[in-house]
């Protein structure tokens, strides 16, 4: 059953989010890359939230850059939940691979609020910001509580 | 003498790599963002090094997105090597703050290498990229010999 699972989300991945290259050497390169990849997105988001929130103060062309780099590693960690990476030094709940097409909606959801974050960073406007931030993490919320580990 | 080191290094980094923005949370996170992000630039080209070398099928596509993200990644590891990120579960060298016009250098030069790179996978022609990757690797390798602990 298991099996069945991870190639049932292979086959979705791989439409969307698996160039034909994006292989990796081995399971434990893979969990290293989506949980390396989320990381360095977290803190370019992270810097996002802080503008918006007023911790630091909100400047435009950090934004653009910040949510822009959003965009792209928005693309990257998703490839890496491929066949043999539920097991390891992961935090990845086994609901990824049994609710497959529920996790993709989660992702499409996060990609689509990830391109309107880089939109609304580009207009320069703060309140567009804000208001793009929250819609995004709480795509990032909905996500980690159904799909990672406490 | 390593506060000013390492105030030198931050001063020369301050005006190629670092947006006001780009503070960390505390030192461990400043070194986990640089560990984290070139280990997924390692992956992108590694694909590219796997096409060059010809262990994976040429496609022109993966190999242009993968250096458009390698580009793109070659930005963000140099913003992370600032005050207090010398000690720690680092393999950083004490050079990076003794001589940091030399690991600016360094930096620079891969950062021009990685821009050619994406542009030679534009073409479409394994032969261009082939001759880009190699020079891009030596730039890694270069660094990487001087700056990074065996």
């Amino acid at each position: 059953m298991k099996s069945i699972a991870m190639i049932a989300l292979s086959a979705l991945l791989a439409g969307v989010a698996v160039p034909a290259s994006a292989q990796f050497a081995k399971p434990e390169d893979a969990i290293k890359y989506r949980k390396n990849s989320l990381f360095v997105m977290s803190q370019h988001f992270g810097r996002l939230g802080a503008m918006a929130q007023g911790r630091i103060p909100f400047d435009a062309k950090a934004a653009a850059d910040n949510a822009a780099l959003v965009e792209t590693l928005s693309h990257l960690p998703w490839a890496a939940f491929g066949e043999g990476t539920d097991k390891g030094d992961t935090k990845a709940n086994p609901e990824i691979w049994k609710e497959a097409p529920k996790f993709k909606e989660a992702m499409d959801k996060f990609q689509a609020e990830a391109v309107k974050l880089a939109a609304a960073a580009k207009t320069g406007k703060l309140d567009d910001l804000k208001t793009a931030f929250g819609n995004t993490a709480a795509t990032c919320k909905g996500c980690h509580d159904t799909f990672r580990a406490k």
